[in-house]
């Protein structure tokens, strides 16, 4: 991989809603938005973070790449748990400081560390101003086939 | 609304991920990651941010409340358009910095700005490694009912 700058075309404000130049808008932090959706069901199972070479690491492989900010390193998904991604479209965004990961999910097909296929395995009640007491509440239904080794 | 820290319970990184409390990981600027994905389809329309409030908000009235980066103030979805949104479904991720909101779209049923159903109408080329000519594709399935009235 070559420095960050020079895998994408700089960025352009008249050009990047409506054109066919990709221009990824990096954060302070050198990161856009990835959203891992499953390419059959549409649900989405994780959100996570790509720096520039995590990205261009995407696009070249068809595989997940992502920055993790709280180990400040790079990680390709399923390294461990062999859950690897197998992305059949990547989508970005208007300002195109986000992707969506329209994917498969290999071993498992458990996208979360905690074993839950989705990340999203919980529910905010909706209707009422909340209380430092909220109760979320477990979907009953989220599959968790990677509770038994609890990666 | 009262001041952000009261508005939920503090942070216990032990009980994030696998109890029952809402204790969103706001970032350095006080966000978390809201994703909104039609209720009905499962299409992913567009990916904002929300402070305390602006959750909170949203909590309290099932309509999507966001912050805007840009701008730095509070914004809720439609207001302008027409487009609002009902959540049908609140869902937040396993260590609480990203929610999901499926929602219906009123109005027109354009998502984002620039008329477009989803922020997402464009597609990025994967399987060879990018260069800074990389091209994107619109989608020309994707269905641009605000065009008209250009918002």
């Amino acid at each position: 991989m070559t420095d960050a700058p020079s895998l994408f075309a700089p960025r352009d404000e008249a050009r990047a809603e409506s054109g066919t130049t990709l221009m990824p808008k990096f954060d302070r932090d050198g990161l856009v938005t990835a959203i891992v959706q499953d390419a059959g069901s549409g649900e989405i199972l994780m959100v996570a973070h790509m720096n520039a070479e995590a990205l261009a690491r995407t696009i070249a492989t068809g595989e997940g790449w992502f920055w993790s900010r709280s180990r400040k390193a790079m990680w390709r998904k399923g390294e461990s748990s062999g859950n690897t991604l197998a992305v059949r479209e990547l989508r970005i965004d208007c300002d195109q400081d986000a992707v969506i990961l329209k994917a498969s999910i290999a071993g498992d097909g458990a996208a979360c560390h905690t074993g839950y296929r989705s990340c999203f395995y919980r529910t905010v009640p909706v209707g009422a101003a909340p209380t430092p007491g909220l109760a979320l509440s477990f979907d009953p239904a989220m599959p968790r086939p990677g509770a038994a080794h609890g990666h």
